[in-house]
């Protein structure tokens, strides 16, 4: 099973692409999108769009796995990263792929044993369980591939 | 100068074409398209990018005039509406229409000539300046109408 994990946002957006058979998890494909902070929305919006189409050209995932927004104190972010999150569901939609969404507790619950835990921690698991030599980097990529070791977790 | 009107929202969206020659303003085409509240939100999403994309090019538009949202008290769903904003959005940027947004204050200031106008003022502005009968209905077919208004006004 092919499983694409993004983690959403407008400025940088992480994606990894894990295999999953059984207890065997494989690092397959990881890295961000970013776009201009002084780019107008709509152009923002169609290069996320154009990368995340490619992303699953090149991988052919089964399922997408997308994190869901924590709008916790700033919700002009999160306004702002909703609007790239519609298109990142839509490419997924459009090329067949299952979605599904999680929340940070969940992704963390799923990882570490604690919904709680920091990300620190949860990066060390995702380091972990793909067998890697170092945590990927930058962050959003160790976050996007821990949205997608939750999903057969 | 022909412009599509959005009033954005998930359950409903409403859209309305004009032309602007001048002082003359037409009508030209208005609805809405509504996605089921049951479905889930990819599924939704993609109904929406295909509606305004069809609509697109049915009407040729130059413009897309978009409502910004007000994310008064529930950020529930200012995320949800975000999400299909970020779609309608993608499917002009696309077709190559210049985007543009503005409040809801914008809009009745543009229509009424005050920011604090209540609905049913800018609906009886839109029967006015666009000749018509009777206001259009549902609301979210005026107020796209309203929107589209606004860009020349």
């Amino acid at each position: 099973m092919r499983i694409l994990g993004i983690d959403p946002g407008t400025a940088i957006v992480g994606f990894g692409v894990i295999d999953v058979d059984g207890q065997k998890k494989t690092i397959i494909d990881a890295g961000v999108i970013r776009t201009p902070a002084n780019q107008e929305l709509e152009m923002r919006l169609e290069t996320i769009y154009t990368e995340i189409n490619e992303i699953i050209k090149a991988n052919k995932p089964e399922v997408m796995v997308i994190e869901q927004l924590f709008f916790g104190r700033n919700v002009t972010t999160a306004i702002s990263v909703s609007h790239a999150r519609g298109v990142m569901i839509l490419a997924g939609q459009q090329a067949g792929l299952k979605i599904e969404e999680f929340t940070p507790p969940q992704i963390k619950q799923a990882l570490t044993g604690t919904g709680s835990a920091d990300k620190k921690q949860v990066q060390e698991m995702v380091k972990l369980l793909l067998n890697l030599k170092e945590v990927p980097q930058p962050d959003d990529c160790a976050d996007a591939l821990a949205a997608a070791l939750t999903y057969n977790a």
